[in-house]
């Protein structure tokens, strides 16, 4: 993952409920700081496009895939910074990159990803991803492959 | 991922701090569950072997990588099964496999696995593992790849 | 607290994740395992009284009150048994009390209880509790408290 | 409790994995907030008055209680201001105080606080508060009530 393609990050301080017996941020608490940046994105490219249609009436992300490799342990009160991208977006389900660094020592902590996919809430079955998230990632990403089968001519 | 490979297993019953606003179990918990299969399994074949080396002595496991395909929901009170296998051993690290299962409808919820370091608590260095955890998984293991590099002779 | 009231209890194995930097279970986890108490405690008393207007039809349980004594400290893989009780219900609200005890060292780990709210989930505001619940606590419970200003007639 | 005696403040945004089946923050994650809240006014308290002693040299601080009241709910992205005061202190504990404000609405979401000990890690033992920590709540605090049994003279 090369770094200089994530436009956008959160910060989050390590919290004393986050760290376990080994004094290190437990590792599943790295998918709930994914989890604040998957959320934090979509909102604000939301509101940077103006999107009227993504998340409105009953459209909804649910994972499909989560996954992290860890690097360096963070520690009680560190201050992170998580890294986040989309670096493809398919029909229905795109994907996400993170990178959380040590905003001090800018040493990387960890680095992972995830699939999310576009369904309606009520039926849960997976729909098609509106049109005007395709032209805000292509805006705003520095990199992403749009992987659409049948796109909208 | 074959389920009949799989020799170890836990149960847990889904409880109300662990389901999200979507009411269904949030994706960071499977971690927790792929944590307590961990520490269970290993606690079992330390048992079932009368390991003496493993994990004494300030040797402990760090997570190097997690990861978590989800496929059906699981909701509040449903009755999981998490099986556990180790898949391949090396000289200090060794991978974990997990399937998640709801007990009642047999439907698979999640599959997953991660990759854990032998270190030696106090310097925080990878260690070779002892070679009584070798034996054991051999025996206990249906199948398990050893891909130890230097194996002791 | 006198033990010998206490007539339902749940049983649980701490987790490695409920374990802090200090090695001994969070002290806000202790409100996990109370919620797990109430939800058990309720769900068992509907069953064994065969109550049928209990939780239904957007009848729901909010907490008001919440608290916790810390006398002990719990342990990763220490055996808990919780155990609950009713000790007084007014016109729509009731309260809880819990002791946390170690299963093996039968040591009390923590005493503590709450205030629930019934209320109708559609207005958020409260109501009374069905008759039943009046019914079904003054048979289990050995001693419990009706506190209501207007008993029906 | 009186919110012009709270000279302590923490802020907090409402995280998704925070909030539980019924779209509130769940009762327990409360008792994360005041944690935070704690930490944070002893690392300020040490910060502005430069103490030498507090938690130094294996001196530690356990909970004996805890408590809250709910009385709003909140939801996801919600931003919580927990102010924080310490109301006593005595020979060697004190207690905490904590009112969960909304940022936006200026409503009271919850009153809560806290009792803990100041201990020495190695023996579990409770030992006397440093003169420096009396000195500097009796200056920070608007009010303070010292209950110290036999103070240094």
């Amino acid at each position: 993952m090369d770094k200089s393609l994530f436009k956008h990050k959160i910060e989050h301080t390590v919290r004393f409920h986050e760290v376990d017996m080994m004094s290190v941020v437990n590792n599943a608490v790295y998918f709930n700081y994914f989890e604040d940046a998957r959320i934090a994105y979509v909102r604000d490219l939301k509101k940077l496009y103006n999107m009227q249609e993504l998340l409105e009436n009953g459209s909804w992300f649910i994972m499909a895939h989560n996954e992290c490799d860890y690097i360096e342990p963070a520690m009680m009160d560190d201050e992170l910074i998580i890294h986040t991208r989309v670096p493809f977006v398919k029909n229905s389900s795109f994907g996400f990159e993170h990178i959380v660094e040590n905003k001090k020592s800018c040493k990387i902590i960890a680095k992972g990803g995830g699939v999310v996919v576009h369904i309606n809430f009520a039926t849960n079955k997976s729909i098609p991803l509106p049109e005007e998230f395709y032209t805000a990632l292509q805006d705003f990403e520095a990199e992403v492959k749009i992987l659409r089968k049948t796109p909208q001519s």
